[in-house]
């Protein structure tokens, strides 16, 4: 069962879930710049500068948390965001790497796609 | 441009259209059975047996072929589908390989996702 925030364990990650939450630009461009931190790397929703409300932001990183791409963890004030890039690999190999193939020219602009 | 049947060339392939078509697992299991049989292997429709009306099958495979995902062609009086293996290892490498990793015991019950 997935826990109180809605994480879902290994597994217990749904591919259908996981391609769902990567059909939006948004979403995968999320993915796509934690998969090339650093391994470890946290950010807040706000640090993406996505072009949509705030609450907007709140549902897309919703998605991203019950599919299991992100970990959501609250740091003093602040919630963070990790990608749980060892749950993927494991469960999804090559997801990373599919991800990255999409250049950054196909700048987000919009939901299409949500 | 798409060409008349709504199949978009190699270049135009988009990888949120992609993935939109993937999340659904009725989708995703005509794209792995397609992925696992001889290359080359062109089928009808219905030869997939998904449970869903024929109205709801002819849209699946819409949804697919304007992703680039499949190809279909009239053979005489049959409308046969193909995978876009190519063009789908060129676009996106690795696709193809995690579909294969999600296990045939996940059977498609249902529109879950679609």
């Amino acid at each position: 069962m997935p826990d109180a925030e809605g994480h879902p364990d290994r597994a217990e990650m749904d591919l259908g879930a996981v391609l769902a939450a990567l059909a939006d630009p948004l979403r995968r461009s999320v993915v796509r710049e934690l998969a090339a931190a650093p391994e470890g790397t946290a950010r807040t929703c706000s640090s993406f500068a996505l072009p949509v409300s705030k609450a907007t932001v709140t549902h897309h990183f919703r998605v991203l948390r019950e599919a299991g791409l992100v970990r959501q963890v609250n740091r003093g004030n602040s919630r963070m965001a990790t990608l749980r890039r060892a749950d993927l690999e494991h469960r999804f190999p090559g997801l990373l790497t599919l991800l990255a193939t999409e250049t950054n020219t196909e700048a987000p602009t919009g939901p299409a796609g949500a």
